[in-house]
Protein backbone atom coordinates (compact mmCIF):
# COMPACT_ATOMS: atom_id res chain seq x y z
CA UNK A 1 0.00 0.00 0.00
CA UNK A 2 1.13 3.52 -0.83
CA UNK A 3 2.21 5.53 2.33
CA UNK A 4 0.24 8.26 1.81
CA UNK A 5 -3.09 6.39 1.18
CA UNK A 6 -2.01 4.22 4.12
CA UNK A 7 -1.44 7.23 6.37
CA UNK A 8 -5.24 8.00 5.30
CA UNK A 9 -6.40 5.29 6.42
CA UNK A 10 -4.33 5.48 10.09
CA UNK A 11 -6.26 8.52 10.42
CA UNK A 12 -9.42 7.22 9.78
CA UNK A 13 -8.71 4.15 12.02
CA UNK A 14 -7.64 7.25 14.74
CA UNK A 15 -10.63 8.95 14.59
CA UNK A 16 -12.80 5.94 15.17
CA UNK A 17 -11.41 4.65 18.20
CA UNK A 18 -11.34 8.50 19.34
CA UNK A 19 -14.97 8.37 18.76
CA UNK A 20 -15.49 5.34 21.10
CA UNK A 21 -14.10 8.14 24.23
CA UNK A 22 -11.48 5.04 25.13
CA UNK A 23 -8.62 6.26 26.11
CA UNK A 24 -5.14 5.77 24.43
CA UNK A 25 -1.81 6.91 24.61
CA UNK A 26 -0.29 8.29 21.25
CA UNK A 27 2.13 5.57 21.16
CA UNK A 28 -0.61 2.78 21.22
CA UNK A 29 -1.86 5.14 17.93
CA UNK A 30 2.27 4.83 16.71
CA UNK A 31 2.80 1.15 17.09
CA UNK A 32 -1.26 -0.01 15.60
CA UNK A 33 -1.11 -3.07 13.56
CA UNK A 34 -3.18 -1.96 9.97
CA UNK A 35 -3.75 -5.17 8.62
CA UNK A 36 -5.14 -5.66 5.12
CA UNK A 37 -4.96 -10.39 5.39
CA UNK A 38 -3.14 -10.02 2.48
CA UNK A 39 -5.65 -9.38 0.01
CA UNK A 40 -4.69 -5.68 -0.50
CA UNK A 41 -7.64 -3.99 -0.21
CA UNK A 42 -7.51 -2.77 3.43
CA UNK A 43 -10.69 -0.78 2.58
CA UNK A 44 -12.75 -3.14 2.68
CA UNK A 45 -11.33 -5.84 4.35
CA UNK A 46 -9.15 -5.22 6.92
CA UNK A 47 -8.58 -4.34 10.60
CA UNK A 48 -6.88 -1.42 13.01
CA UNK A 49 -5.69 -3.91 16.03
CA UNK A 50 -4.61 -2.22 19.34
CA UNK A 51 -2.62 -5.32 21.58
CA UNK A 52 -3.00 -4.60 24.91
CA UNK A 53 -1.75 -7.75 26.33
CA UNK A 54 -0.26 -11.00 24.29
CA UNK A 55 1.28 -13.33 26.66
CA UNK A 56 1.13 -16.89 25.96
CA UNK A 57 -1.59 -17.34 28.13
CA UNK A 58 -4.34 -14.00 27.73
CA UNK A 59 -4.63 -12.03 25.00
CA UNK A 60 -6.61 -8.54 25.38
CA UNK A 61 -6.59 -6.37 22.24
CA UNK A 62 -9.11 -3.56 20.77
CA UNK A 63 -10.10 -3.88 16.90
CA UNK A 64 -11.39 -0.94 14.98
CA UNK A 65 -13.50 -1.35 11.91
CA UNK A 66 -14.20 1.57 9.24
CA UNK A 67 -17.53 1.82 7.57
CA UNK A 68 -18.41 -1.69 6.67
CA UNK A 69 -14.92 -3.09 6.63
CA UNK A 70 -14.80 -7.32 6.98
CA UNK A 71 -13.13 -8.91 9.46
CA UNK A 72 -12.92 -12.28 7.24
CA UNK A 73 -14.19 -15.59 7.60
CA UNK A 74 -11.92 -17.61 9.74
CA UNK A 75 -11.71 -20.33 12.11
CA UNK A 76 -11.31 -20.35 15.77
CA UNK A 77 -7.82 -22.32 15.57
CA UNK A 78 -7.65 -25.89 16.70
CA UNK A 79 -5.01 -27.56 18.86
CA UNK A 80 -2.07 -26.19 17.19
CA UNK A 81 1.51 -26.39 18.47
CA UNK A 82 1.01 -27.81 22.06
CA UNK A 83 -2.06 -25.13 22.62
CA UNK A 84 -5.44 -25.63 23.27
CA UNK A 85 -8.22 -24.27 21.03
CA UNK A 86 -8.81 -20.81 21.06
CA UNK A 87 -11.16 -19.12 23.47
CA UNK A 88 -12.42 -15.44 22.18
CA UNK A 89 -14.94 -12.93 23.57
CA UNK A 90 -15.92 -9.56 21.64
CA UNK A 91 -17.63 -7.11 23.39
CA UNK A 92 -18.84 -4.01 21.41
CA UNK A 93 -17.57 -0.32 22.62
CA UNK A 94 -18.96 1.63 19.78
CA UNK A 95 -21.04 1.74 16.70
CA UNK A 96 -22.16 -1.94 15.39
CA UNK A 97 -21.20 -5.11 14.45
CA UNK A 98 -22.43 -7.77 12.59
CA UNK A 99 -21.03 -10.76 13.45
CA UNK A 100 -22.08 -13.95 11.44
CA UNK A 101 -21.37 -17.41 12.98
CA UNK A 102 -22.48 -20.83 11.99
CA UNK A 103 -26.14 -21.71 12.42
CA UNK A 104 -29.25 -21.01 11.03
CA UNK A 105 -29.35 -18.82 8.04
CA UNK A 106 -30.28 -15.33 9.05
CA UNK A 107 -32.88 -13.68 6.31
CA UNK A 108 -31.39 -10.15 5.14
CA UNK A 109 -28.75 -9.91 6.75
CA UNK A 110 -27.29 -6.54 7.49
CA UNK A 111 -23.54 -7.19 6.42
CA UNK A 112 -23.14 -5.58 2.95
CA UNK A 113 -20.54 -7.54 0.83
CA UNK A 114 -18.82 -6.61 -2.13
CA UNK A 115 -19.49 -9.29 -5.01
CA UNK A 116 -15.63 -10.11 -5.57
CA UNK A 117 -15.93 -11.46 -2.23
CA UNK A 118 -18.85 -13.37 -2.28
CA UNK A 119 -16.89 -16.61 -2.29
CA UNK A 120 -15.22 -15.93 0.70
CA UNK A 121 -17.89 -16.34 3.27
CA UNK A 122 -20.39 -19.39 4.07
CA UNK A 123 -21.75 -18.79 7.28
CA UNK A 124 -24.82 -16.18 7.74
CA UNK A 125 -25.82 -16.47 11.68
CA UNK A 126 -26.55 -13.16 12.27
CA UNK A 127 -25.60 -11.91 15.67
CA UNK A 128 -25.69 -7.92 15.97
CA UNK A 129 -23.65 -6.16 18.55
CA UNK A 130 -24.44 -2.60 19.84
CA UNK A 131 -22.50 -0.83 22.69
CA UNK A 132 -22.03 -2.38 25.76
CA UNK A 133 -23.15 -6.25 24.13
CA UNK A 134 -20.43 -8.97 23.87
CA UNK A 135 -20.86 -12.36 22.67
CA UNK A 136 -18.35 -15.53 23.47
CA UNK A 137 -17.66 -17.35 20.13
CA UNK A 138 -17.76 -21.64 21.03
CA UNK A 139 -14.62 -23.57 19.78
CA UNK A 140 -14.43 -24.84 16.15
CA UNK A 141 -16.97 -22.49 14.54
CA UNK A 142 -16.68 -20.62 11.68
CA UNK A 143 -16.78 -16.87 11.77
CA UNK A 144 -16.27 -13.37 10.50
CA UNK A 145 -17.69 -9.42 11.39
CA UNK A 146 -18.45 -6.40 9.70
CA UNK A 147 -18.64 -2.64 11.06
CA UNK A 148 -21.60 -1.22 10.81
CA UNK A 149 -22.44 1.79 9.19
CA UNK A 150 -20.16 4.16 11.28
CA UNK A 151 -17.40 1.78 11.34
CA UNK A 152 -17.18 0.12 15.46
CA UNK A 153 -14.95 -0.43 18.19
CA UNK A 154 -14.45 -3.63 19.89
CA UNK A 155 -12.61 -5.83 22.53
CA UNK A 156 -11.26 -9.05 22.41
CA UNK A 157 -10.53 -11.42 25.18
CA UNK A 158 -8.89 -14.11 24.49
CA UNK A 159 -6.50 -17.24 25.16
CA UNK A 160 -2.64 -16.75 23.84
CA UNK A 161 -3.45 -14.76 20.27
CA UNK A 162 -1.83 -17.33 17.38
CA UNK A 163 -3.14 -15.57 14.67
CA UNK A 164 -0.59 -16.90 11.91
CA UNK A 165 -2.18 -20.10 13.39
CA UNK A 166 -5.62 -18.92 12.38
CA UNK A 167 -7.69 -20.84 9.57
CA UNK A 168 -9.33 -18.10 7.13
CA UNK A 169 -11.73 -19.53 4.77
CA UNK A 170 -10.64 -19.19 1.13
CA UNK A 171 -7.50 -18.71 -0.47
CA UNK A 172 -4.76 -15.70 0.08
CA UNK A 173 -5.55 -14.90 3.14
CA UNK A 174 -3.18 -14.02 5.96
CA UNK A 175 -2.63 -11.62 9.02
CA UNK A 176 -0.10 -9.74 7.87
CA UNK A 177 0.49 -5.99 8.77
CA UNK A 178 1.06 -3.82 5.88
CA UNK A 179 3.33 -0.66 7.56
CA UNK A 180 6.13 -3.05 8.99
CA UNK B 1 -24.16 -3.37 55.27
CA UNK B 2 -27.53 -1.70 55.58
CA UNK B 3 -29.55 -1.91 52.57
CA UNK B 4 -30.30 1.71 52.37
CA UNK B 5 -26.13 2.50 52.87
CA UNK B 6 -25.29 -0.40 49.96
CA UNK B 7 -27.71 1.31 47.93
CA UNK B 8 -25.96 4.49 47.94
CA UNK B 9 -22.51 3.27 47.52
CA UNK B 10 -23.54 0.95 44.33
CA UNK B 11 -25.09 4.36 42.98
CA UNK B 12 -21.76 6.12 43.66
CA UNK B 13 -19.95 2.94 41.43
CA UNK B 14 -22.25 3.70 38.66
CA UNK B 15 -21.45 6.81 38.59
CA UNK B 16 -17.62 6.30 38.49
CA UNK B 17 -18.28 4.13 35.70
CA UNK B 18 -20.25 6.75 33.62
CA UNK B 19 -17.76 9.11 34.20
CA UNK B 20 -15.06 6.41 32.55
CA UNK B 21 -17.18 6.67 29.30
CA UNK B 22 -17.08 3.17 29.20
CA UNK B 23 -20.32 1.87 27.94
CA UNK B 24 -22.24 -0.86 29.75
CA UNK B 25 -25.75 -2.36 29.93
CA UNK B 26 -28.40 -1.74 32.74
CA UNK B 27 -27.64 -5.55 33.39
CA UNK B 28 -24.23 -5.10 33.89
CA UNK B 29 -24.86 -2.69 36.62
CA UNK B 30 -27.55 -4.61 38.05
CA UNK B 31 -25.36 -7.95 38.78
CA UNK B 32 -22.22 -5.81 39.51
CA UNK B 33 -20.20 -7.39 42.35
CA UNK B 34 -19.41 -4.81 45.28
CA UNK B 35 -17.20 -6.47 47.71
CA UNK B 36 -15.34 -5.23 50.86
CA UNK B 37 -13.29 -8.13 50.91
CA UNK B 38 -15.14 -9.15 54.16
CA UNK B 39 -13.57 -6.04 56.25
CA UNK B 40 -16.80 -4.66 56.96
CA UNK B 41 -15.79 -1.17 55.70
CA UNK B 42 -16.93 -0.64 52.09
CA UNK B 43 -15.82 2.78 51.74
CA UNK B 44 -12.42 2.69 52.82
CA UNK B 45 -11.57 -1.05 51.43
CA UNK B 46 -13.42 -1.96 48.34
CA UNK B 47 -14.08 -2.44 45.24
CA UNK B 48 -17.27 -2.46 42.29
CA UNK B 49 -16.54 -5.34 39.76
CA UNK B 50 -18.61 -5.58 36.19
CA UNK B 51 -17.08 -9.18 35.10
CA UNK B 52 -17.75 -10.03 31.10
CA UNK B 53 -15.77 -12.68 30.90
CA UNK B 54 -14.31 -15.75 33.58
CA UNK B 55 -13.67 -18.83 31.80
CA UNK B 56 -11.20 -21.61 33.04
CA UNK B 57 -8.40 -19.98 31.24
CA UNK B 58 -9.79 -16.03 30.53
CA UNK B 59 -10.64 -13.31 32.45
CA UNK B 60 -11.62 -9.96 31.56
CA UNK B 61 -13.44 -7.40 33.78
CA UNK B 62 -13.50 -3.84 35.11
CA UNK B 63 -13.01 -2.68 38.24
CA UNK B 64 -14.39 0.47 40.14
CA UNK B 65 -12.65 2.53 43.05
CA UNK B 66 -14.62 5.44 44.90
CA UNK B 67 -12.27 8.04 45.77
CA UNK B 68 -9.02 6.93 48.12
CA UNK B 69 -10.69 3.24 48.05
CA UNK B 70 -8.39 0.31 48.69
CA UNK B 71 -8.23 -3.11 47.42
CA UNK B 72 -5.86 -4.90 49.35
CA UNK B 73 -2.25 -6.08 49.66
CA UNK B 74 -2.74 -9.91 47.64
CA UNK B 75 -0.39 -12.24 46.26
CA UNK B 76 -1.06 -13.12 42.88
CA UNK B 77 -1.75 -16.65 43.49
CA UNK B 78 0.34 -19.22 42.87
CA UNK B 79 -0.36 -22.76 41.47
CA UNK B 80 -3.22 -23.99 43.04
CA UNK B 81 -6.24 -26.74 42.22
CA UNK B 82 -3.86 -27.91 39.43
CA UNK B 83 -4.00 -24.20 37.71
CA UNK B 84 -0.95 -22.05 36.73
CA UNK B 85 -0.07 -18.93 39.02
CA UNK B 86 -2.02 -15.55 37.41
CA UNK B 87 -1.12 -13.45 35.37
CA UNK B 88 -2.14 -10.05 35.43
CA UNK B 89 -2.29 -7.34 33.68
CA UNK B 90 -4.24 -3.43 34.79
CA UNK B 91 -5.15 -0.90 32.15
CA UNK B 92 -6.47 2.86 33.91
CA UNK B 93 -9.41 4.31 31.70
CA UNK B 94 -10.30 6.44 33.72
CA UNK B 95 -9.55 8.49 37.02
CA UNK B 96 -5.81 7.57 38.49
CA UNK B 97 -4.37 4.30 40.15
CA UNK B 98 -1.64 4.43 42.55
CA UNK B 99 -0.58 0.56 42.45
CA UNK B 100 2.15 -0.72 44.77
CA UNK B 101 4.47 -3.70 43.91
CA UNK B 102 7.17 -5.24 45.78
CA UNK B 103 10.64 -3.15 45.33
CA UNK B 104 12.50 -0.10 46.04
CA UNK B 105 10.19 2.09 48.68
CA UNK B 106 9.02 5.13 47.27
CA UNK B 107 9.36 8.07 49.20
CA UNK B 108 5.96 10.17 49.66
CA UNK B 109 3.59 7.64 48.10
CA UNK B 110 0.56 9.25 46.60
CA UNK B 111 -1.36 6.57 48.63
CA UNK B 112 -3.70 7.11 51.79
CA UNK B 113 -4.12 5.14 54.45
CA UNK B 114 -6.18 5.19 57.39
CA UNK B 115 -4.46 4.20 60.76
CA UNK B 116 -6.43 1.32 61.23
CA UNK B 117 -5.01 -0.43 57.86
CA UNK B 118 -1.45 0.56 58.19
CA UNK B 119 -0.29 -2.92 59.31
CA UNK B 120 -1.62 -4.79 56.43
CA UNK B 121 0.31 -2.87 53.96
CA UNK B 122 4.10 -4.26 53.61
CA UNK B 123 5.16 -3.38 49.15
CA UNK B 124 4.97 0.75 48.60
CA UNK B 125 6.76 0.68 44.99
CA UNK B 126 4.95 3.13 43.90
CA UNK B 127 3.56 2.98 39.85
CA UNK B 128 0.93 5.56 39.47
CA UNK B 129 -1.27 4.75 36.10
CA UNK B 130 -3.52 7.59 34.27
CA UNK B 131 -5.80 6.56 31.42
CA UNK B 132 -4.44 4.78 28.82
CA UNK B 133 -1.44 3.67 30.86
CA UNK B 134 -0.98 -0.37 32.36
CA UNK B 135 0.94 -2.77 34.20
CA UNK B 136 1.38 -6.51 33.86
CA UNK B 137 1.98 -7.65 37.12
CA UNK B 138 4.97 -10.20 37.57
CA UNK B 139 3.85 -13.84 39.25
CA UNK B 140 4.61 -14.15 43.20
CA UNK B 141 4.77 -10.44 43.77
CA UNK B 142 2.98 -8.94 46.30
CA UNK B 143 0.71 -5.66 45.72
CA UNK B 144 -2.25 -3.48 46.42
CA UNK B 145 -3.65 -0.45 45.15
CA UNK B 146 -5.96 2.96 45.91
CA UNK B 147 -8.16 5.00 43.59
CA UNK B 148 -6.99 9.17 43.57
CA UNK B 149 -8.73 11.57 43.87
CA UNK B 150 -11.18 11.10 41.81
CA UNK B 151 -11.53 7.05 41.81
CA UNK B 152 -10.65 5.17 38.99
CA UNK B 153 -11.72 2.46 36.64
CA UNK B 154 -9.49 0.32 35.36
CA UNK B 155 -9.33 -3.30 33.27
CA UNK B 156 -7.83 -6.44 34.60
CA UNK B 157 -7.00 -8.97 31.80
CA UNK B 158 -5.99 -12.29 33.43
CA UNK B 159 -5.55 -16.11 33.58
CA UNK B 160 -8.74 -17.50 35.54
CA UNK B 161 -9.48 -15.31 38.32
CA UNK B 162 -9.54 -17.79 41.40
CA UNK B 163 -10.55 -15.38 44.09
CA UNK B 164 -11.44 -17.31 46.47
CA UNK B 165 -7.59 -19.07 46.05
CA UNK B 166 -5.95 -15.48 46.46
CA UNK B 167 -3.89 -14.97 49.44
CA UNK B 168 -4.20 -11.78 51.16
CA UNK B 169 -1.51 -9.89 53.82
CA UNK B 170 -3.21 -9.94 56.98
CA UNK B 171 -6.16 -11.49 59.19
CA UNK B 172 -9.50 -11.92 58.27
CA UNK B 173 -9.45 -10.89 54.24
CA UNK B 174 -11.12 -12.84 52.00
CA UNK B 175 -13.07 -11.45 48.25
CA UNK B 176 -17.02 -12.09 49.10
CA UNK B 177 -19.84 -9.74 47.67
CA UNK B 178 -21.44 -7.96 50.04
CA UNK B 179 -25.00 -7.69 47.80
CA UNK B 180 -25.83 -11.59 48.06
Amino acid sequence: MERKQLSKTKKEVIKIYKNSKMVFIEKEFETMELTDFGLGDLYNIGLGIIIYVNTERVCAKELALAPYQICPQRHLHPDIKGYAGKEETFRCRWGEVYLYISGPETKNIKAKISKRYKDRFTVFHEIILKPGEQYTLETNTWYWFQGGEQGAVLSEFSTYSYDEGDIFYGKKIKRIAVDN
